[in-house]
């Protein structure tokens, strides 16, 4: 389907410009929302010339940055290209992109890690300022002005809503066939007025297809055709795949024991290689007719719509590998029937996700004895990514799950620590942690009885006696035995790491080695 | 009203029986989930009787421990009384009592500190382990054998639908007209089969005044005539009147700003002499026609219901000294009109929070540079209380303010650390930090804008200088400088204070007493 097909709004015909052209028309401060979520239907070619404008103005001394808003992470043509002419200020509200990763880390961008939920709502508030410009990609606009929404919905109705001035980017290489896919819900108010979310099922459509917007509002609309990131996922590894049928195990157990019902209840599922493997795992595990209610659909989920495994999945996001998308594109009219996707203030819904009692499994960086889990923070200091939507799904779920390797860094960091450096879920929210050891259910366990499971379970030998050796010593000579520690020790394997490279005192790296 | 008639039901007459003889009914190694919220409503006659039990049982050699389940905090008459013949095996989901406090602390008491909105649902989800008995304080029993709750209503509708056995207690001190303030919510549901809460505002009432149970379940009914715990308040102190002048001014500001409308949004405020102090300052202050929607009434919100300055308030207990209790009693029909008493799962479901928009306001012991704040731990490994509901509100709540002195124990504790020894609320979570010193809005802020915020409005001038010097030797040198952190000093300063009792370096300390 052509540009000028896809465009089939007169007012909205006669704003047609190139990229550049819009990009002039954002001012410099501005605070600006842009779609994308996981890679998927960002904008793709006014960020670029955004770019190269702040560039330029850079280099004859003029001061150019923005606030950056987001529905999550992007892809280098917007977070990595407005971030490597230095044309960011503030990036909120999620970013996974490694030069903005980096200039948050040496200090020269602010970053603003906010739970996924509660980005809109905060915007309609007005705690985070005045969003200035929304930049959305679509994939068409119908004669009476109606959006057909993208790759991803993630915050669009709000920048919608919210911004002064509206760039649309209309994306020739989103397939049509999304048209129908998306429900915006726009039954959301402000407290005091404030209604029931009327989801009561993951496949509940409650809201309509299309986007809208005031039009007279639309100051820009640009044509592109770039496909999304599309990142391939890295194949199951062994440990991914012990991390998935160790869940897969509990799972079948609670089944048994009555705690949970034979579909189980809808799946929610991180991004990333580890948390697609286990949905590989669940693919070929002994479960019919699951359904999902999680933020971004990957590989893993697809395969298991097609293979019927899941019946239905709602997210805010797509975010395929290439082959995943071509299959999705073949058959999108079946995929229609079985997914729908929806604005990231109701995919991560609080009051939602634990109404429908979503199983949680979520990546982590690092969990400590007593159960305290690090999403975002490389030894404390560094930013990786973000706490995304983990904190909306892991604190109201029905089972939360949260998985990683035992170690990291070829053997020379153990991802169960002490104390672990940084807190994105406490004690209070944590019920599972999975290693590729094994599987510690925390539910209703003290925090020394957690800590003696989680060493047991999940830890990995080479770090077992050393942390059992912390806990043992802490128990005796700790002021409190309620959470028993060694303030002047509990982050030395992180302060190790960082002097030494390696979380392990010398002597037993060098014993490792085989050096003594 | 005499005890003959508070129990008009036919049946449950003929289970009367002492104390003594109810208790004897509780099997070892039970899970027993008795009433009790903020020392309000908990049994006082058969904890203390189990207690004589357990006592003569530890004496003649045999084992006997029970699981202690409840709503929240009790009195010695319960806490109290079990834990010094250590007949706690554990507790949850939360205490502050003493001698509970010093067993868990000594390592003889397991403690699952919890969000208290989650109880009810991990019980009916099978995730703490059967429930055996209830124990359950009512101010009387009807013809048809429902229930008139007490001066709490915590957990006590799950505990008497979830038990085997019911053992109930008749308070003939509870005011008759208790009856009708109540509103028990039976629409609750399991996942998949939940429905949304049909609660939009603090004054509705979605259930019945009483609470029902399966007669034939009742294996006891026994006569008690004991007060509630009913703690008096301290006077305001100047710290607290700071506190409160700062959120008050705040508000205003938000008012004016088109951020809160006029009446404000429903208030939650958090048990203890800080948040009695800021209803003390509210009901002084400008606002009228206020609401609540929180988790315990006390003095000063009866105190602003009596002004009209509060229309109405919503909560699961009534924590009041000795001095509000009179003023509750002999206007029990005033105030009858104006409160609504729910189980807890209702007055903190995250679900209802959000909708309603809270305003919520909880005490915490220390927050970090960064903005994560713990609320439950004395340098990192003894427990004080517990989370309680403070999570529930904070997460889901429009605005939340976390409160506390800027120092403790005479200056010698610095409520502001440079890393939190604890966190229960993390970055994500916490919006608003006040002490007497002032107030910092750390509303879409990074983590080194709070940094500077914190240090300059709310620490106390004896420790900002250490503060910042931590803070700017981070920013210089820590290896990311997202949330600039010393891994070798982060808790010094709680290291410290092990140590030496205080957390200023000796040589500050001697300064500071002019010893030098």
């Amino acid at each position: 389907m052509s540009f000028a097909d896809r465009v089939q709004n007169p007012a909205l015909r006669t704003k047609i410009m190139s990229a550049d052209e819009a990009a002039a028309l954002i001012p410099a401060g501005a605070n600006v929302g842009m779609s994308g979520f996981t890679g998927a239907g960002y904008p793709k070619a006014v960020p670029q010339a955004l770019a190269r404008r702040i560039e330029s103005l850079h280099a004859a001394g003029e001061e150019f940055r923005i606030g950056l808003w987001t529905g999550a992470s992007t892809a280098p043509e917007l977070d990595g290209a407005l971030a490597k002419v230095h044309g960011i200020e503030m990036r909120l509200p999620y970013q996974s992109d490694p030069t903005c990763r980096r200039q948050i880390n040496a200090g020269e961008m602010q970053y603003t890690d906010m739970h996924l939920s509660n980005v809109a709502q905060f915007v309609w508030f007005g705690f985070l300022g005045k969003l200035s410009v929304a930049v959305v990609e679509v994939a068409g606009i119908l004669p009476d002005g109606r959006l057909i929404p993208s790759s991803s919905v993630g915050n669009n109705k709000t920048w919608l809503d919210q911004a002064d001035q509206i760039i649309l980017e209309v994306n020739t290489l989103q397939n049509p066939g999304l048209e129908g896919m998306h429900d915006i819900y726009y039954g959301t108010r402000l407290p005091p007025h404030r209604q029931p979310i009327p989801l009561t099922g993951p496949g509940d459509r409650i809201g309509e297809p299309y986007l809208t917007c005031d039009l007279d509002k639309v100051i820009a609309v640009v044509p592109t055709s770039q496909p999304d990131r599309n990142s391939a996922f890295a194949a199951p590894d062994e440990n991914s795949q012990r991390i998935a049928s160790h869940i897969i195990e509990f799972l079948q157990q609670e089944v048994k024991l009555g705690r949970l019902p034979a579909e189980l209840l809808p799946l929610q599922s991180g991004v990333g290689n580890i948390a697609n493997a286990v949905l590989a795992g669940l693919n070929d595990g002994p479960f019919k007719d699951l359904t999902a209610y999680t933020e971004v659909l990957q590989d893993g989920m697809l395969d298991m719509l097609r293979s019927g495994t899941l019946a239905m999945a709602s997210a805010t996001a797509l975010s395929f590998s290439p082959v995943a998308l071509a299959d999705f594109n073949e058959n999108i009219d079946f995929y229609r029937e079985r997914i729908v996707l929806r604005p990231q203030e109701i995919s991560n819904h609080p009051e939602v996700v634990r109404r429908l009692g979503v199983i949680a499994m979520n990546a982590m960086i690092e969990a400590d004895l007593y159960g305290n889990v690090n999403s975002t923070h490389i030894m404390g200091s560094s930013i990786m990514n973000g706490i995304g939507g983990s904190g909306d799904f892991a604190r109201n779920a029905y089972l939360s799950f949260f998985m990683t390797p035992s170690v990291a860094k070829d053997g020379a960091i153990s991802c169960i620590v002490p104390m672990a450096s940084h807190v994105d879920h406490t004690e209070h929210d944590v019920e599972i942690i999975v290693t590729e050891q094994g599987l510690a259910d925390l539910r209703g366990l003290s925090p020394t009885q957690r800590a003696r499971l989680i060493i047991e379970k999940c830890a990995h030998p080479d770090f077992r006696p050393a942390l059992l050796d912390y806990f043992e010593r802490s128990l005796k000579t700790a002021a409190g035995k309620h959470t028993p520690h060694l303030l002047d020790e509990a982050l030395s394997w992180h302060s190790r790491y960082l002097k030494t490279g390696d979380m392990r005192p010398v002597a037993a790296v060098q014993e490792a080695l085989h050096l003594v």
